[in-house]
């Protein structure tokens, strides 16, 4: 298939959906989809499998913290910067590109940097869902060496880091988007197609486009995705507290929301970095990262991203699993609550929801 | 000429004349090259005119904070590191090692790299002297593109920078030194000997040796270097106050040196920042950046590091012309006064110092 512009708001609402953090508004990202696609032309959605086993995929992604890049948009500049440098690594241009993550203005904004270097988009992409932290991708994970980073900035500067490993992979790149005014475009990682194969989530931009589609014209919205998703719902009710603070390049804090209707007297906690991590009420946990925790409206079960969230907002919160790539040790190690700074073990969502 | 290891005392000493600042202590720098010319042999020290035209030279120095790199030495792997990306960049290896700037550590340490690396060291410097920040070089004065940098760190990571200008080469690179612990070897331009040409500051190897020769063996050291040197005596005294702080990767402050015998009730105010940038007694100026302007002990005439400096040390301030090229227009727009902060007007320490 190709996606067109008319496809773009079911993508950006099912990739708000599986992310709410990092990567800057979903709706900036659709935006510059959309104009790309109308500037350049459909962007072809492509299979692992279609591809040669030499091409080269670029995984890109913007990094920053939201608060910033709420106010942002890359340049073409950038992912042309970007593409230059592989070439003069490599010694050939890259084939496709790949959304770094699914979840966020970051799963929706390749459909532009793809138009723009009139390259196809793999149906792919290194998380599932969103994450805060540069090393917390699937190539990561399946253990391909994170060697090589290329970042490229609105002021045309482009930094490339071999880092010895995915934690100072994260600790320069954090570095480098800092000093370029917490704001930048980068490819983690650059791939070949069969070295893809297993390092990378497949089908996602697909999952994403069917999660945005599931709620169009809905007479329940919010039943709909719940489907869609698997999702356990976790509380209905209003949004009583958010506190936020933007350090060291991310967002940070806690949201409220207490009980209505069926859910009056219960209280729901959220602890937020970028994405929602760990979700509390009563003193028993609920859900935790890596599985999926989604804050939505809860009339329109649209996602509201972290940056967005209000005293006073309608909400449900839902949760669901994570793919399976996440529960393993390697997975745990890399994105589970201790990666977070979070002294808790692991419990899937589908043990911890159902006995609430 | 080869550079022995029985010709790194004088080197260093030199070297520490001609900039008392950033990239760590000489004498962590003089061990280092005498350990790798024992290991690796004696270094050929050579002119440009020696290489040919497309032969690659690499300006390497160490980047931190000197009261962190005091601490540091290098290990091997950093040079190999950078020589490798050099490689994999421009399709070939580089032919000769330059100091970005002869002054201090980065001025005698440059001798171990190119012992490592079994490559000669280039007789010529990217500042004549000792500057504190990225773009503070000859190249960048020449209007050579500052186009690309290539950092190394102890942890084993390379980050290599293409920068838009100078300006955000200092900022990205800095950015990458703090984190990296704030310390880091760095190629600043990768030149061919051709493009080298009226870009660095030549024979300036072959001048530390001189100056860190001169008071071997010397009735009167003092007497001896301010010979060699062409220095003005700026006052001889007591150091009577040191304050210094290190704020982003630099070392700022005064020190103060009160007058002794024919200088009693004379002032001297320092102004630094890694170096000594602006001498000031009695509400004059006596001389300012990028003239030089160095501390040595009265007796022994060794140069005394900014880091080094303490309250009692019996001192001579000495001042000096800077290279020619760093007092036309861009030379003094990139390091002159203004250039650190301080809102002057150059003058050359010509007319500034005799009136005193």
């Amino acid at each position: 298939m190709k996606i067109q512009a008319s496809d773009v708001a079911a993508l950006a609402r099912g990739c708000a959906v599986l992310g709410t953090g990092g990567g800057g508004d979903v709706r900036t990202g659709a935006l510059a989809a959309r104009r790309a696609i109308q500037e350049y032309g459909e962007v072809p959605l492509v299979r692992l499998a279609d591809l040669p086993g030499d091409a080269l995929v670029v995984p890109l992604s913007g990094i920053g913290a939201p608060t910033v890049s709420h106010e942002m948009i890359h340049g073409e500049d950038e992912p042309r910067r970007i593409a230059e440098e592989i070439e003069r690594i490599f010694g050939r241009p890259p084939a496709a590109v790949m959304s770094s993550e699914i979840g966020g203005a970051n799963g929706v904004a390749p459909v532009a940097w793809a138009a723009q270097l009139g390259l196809p988009l793999l149906d792919a992409d290194g998380m599932g869902r969103a994450f805060p932290e540069v090393q917390m991708v699937s190539m990561y994970v399946a253990g391909l060496p994170a060697d090589l980073v290329i970042m490229s900035d609105v002021a045309g500067n482009v930094v490339t880091i071999r880092p010895v490993d995915g934690l100072w992979s994260e600790r320069l790149a954090r570095a480098v988007c800092v000093a370029a005014g917490s704001h930048a475009l980068m490819a983690d990682y650059v791939l070949t197609a069969a070295g893809a194969r297993g390092a990378v989530i497949e089908g996602t931009v697909t999952r994403a486009l069917a999660v945005g589609r599931a709620t169009e014209g809905a007479a329940d919205p919010l039943g709909a995705l719940k489907a869609e998703l698997g999702a356990y719902e976790l509380i209905t009710g209003k949004l009583a507290d958010v506190e936020r603070r933007t350090t060291g390049g991310f967002v940070r804090g806690t949201a409220t929301v207490e009980g209505t209707g069926a859910d009056r007297g219960r209280v729901l906690t959220l602890e937020l970095q970028n994405e929602n991590l760990v979700a509390m009420a009563g003193g028993r946990i609920l859900a935790m990262v890596p599985d999926l925790i989604t804050v939505v409206d809860t009339e329109t079960a649209a996602a509201i991203q972290t940056e967005s969230l209000r005293y006073g907002q309608r909400v449900t919160v839902l949760a669901w699993p994570c793919d399976p790539l996440w529960r393993t040790p390697k997975g745990l190690e890399t994105a589970g609550p201790r990666a977070f700074g979070h002294d808790l073990d692991y419990v899937p969502v589908e043990e911890l929801a159902p006995h609430e």
